[in-house]
């Protein structure tokens, strides 16, 4: 399966690709989408470069699902409006594309990654080096988007596995009904 | 020149059409487009039904210009986050579609419809039926998005005028310097 997470930012988003087979993970691709505010480039414009990155991203790597993180309430309400707006189109430019969306917080993040809601950024970018193996540490919002792909991956196969057992069990409960039955 | 307007909302987002010619405005279209959290609808689903209703009314109605209204901090800084990602998925479909976006707050929509900031709901949409001549009350939200292209074009008018003056004095000017010079 191969999984493209987002890390939206309106300066910079984060996009991480991650192929999955069974439990092993390969790295495919990283990097950011960086929109400015330089040169006057007003909101509805630096929100089209952020479409046009993701929609690039998706249609080059052809990932099958996508995530991107949830984010939270700033200290600063212009901040969390403004993030807000990158979010919604980061989540846009995602269902654009007709990738189902998974939605993660940084604290399920970290602890998929690192093992422990307290990481810091940097632990984060070595865990992401690590479980990944990647020649050298990747950059912040790149480590964040590869975690976020990570973390599906994770939660994919736990959940598989669930259901794995789920049905195990209800085929089982079924046959011993059946054997009460008849 | 055909004006969309749009009112944001993660619920209801409005939408309004208007032609303008000269000082003339006429109605062509409004409505708004539901993204409902029943059936357990998660936010990527919810901002693709706005990101599809809104390219689908930019598509039939074929605008040169679209209006978004900017939204404020709310007193819960929840409702600012989902307001801020409704915002962000309607400016990226109008993007999406190659609109130039202009962006007006609600005073300047009250100020330019009702002539005062203190305008309400009742007023804005009474306003709106006068200047458009409709033969009913149209909806607050659809009321708010035509209000948003009526004050885009009440702008791009007085701005037109502004230009035509400067380029007219600046002409004047070029030339009475030209007389200092020769």
């Amino acid at each position: 399966m191969r999984i493209l997470g987002i890390d939206p930012g309106l300066q910079c988003t984060g996009f991480g690709v991650i192929d999955t087979e069974g439990a092993s993970m390969h790295y495919v691709a990283s990097g950011t989408i960086q929109t400015s505010p330089k040169d006057g480039a007003l909101l509805p414009e630096r929100l089209k470069v952020l479409f046009d990155g993701i929609g690039e991203v998706a249609r080059r790597y052809q990932p099958e699902v996508s995530v991107c993180e949830i984010v939270f309430v700033n200290v600063n309400p212009q901040a969390t409006l403004l993030l807000g707006q990158a979010r919604g189109c980061c989540l846009t430019a995602l269902v654009a594309q007709g990738l189902p969306v998974a939605e993660y917080t940084a604290l399920q993040l970290k602890k998929a990654v690192a093992g422990h809601g307290r990481a810091t950024k940097p632990q984060i970018q070595e865990m992401v080096r690590r479980l990944l193996q990647l020649p050298g540490l990747p950059g912040k919002d790149a480590a964040d988007a590869l975690g976020l792909a990570i973390t599906h991956a994770q939660v994919s196969r736990t959940t598989t596995a669930i259901n794995r057992v789920t049905s195990l069990q209800a085929r089982t409960h079924a046959a011993y009904k059946g054997g009460r039955h008849y």
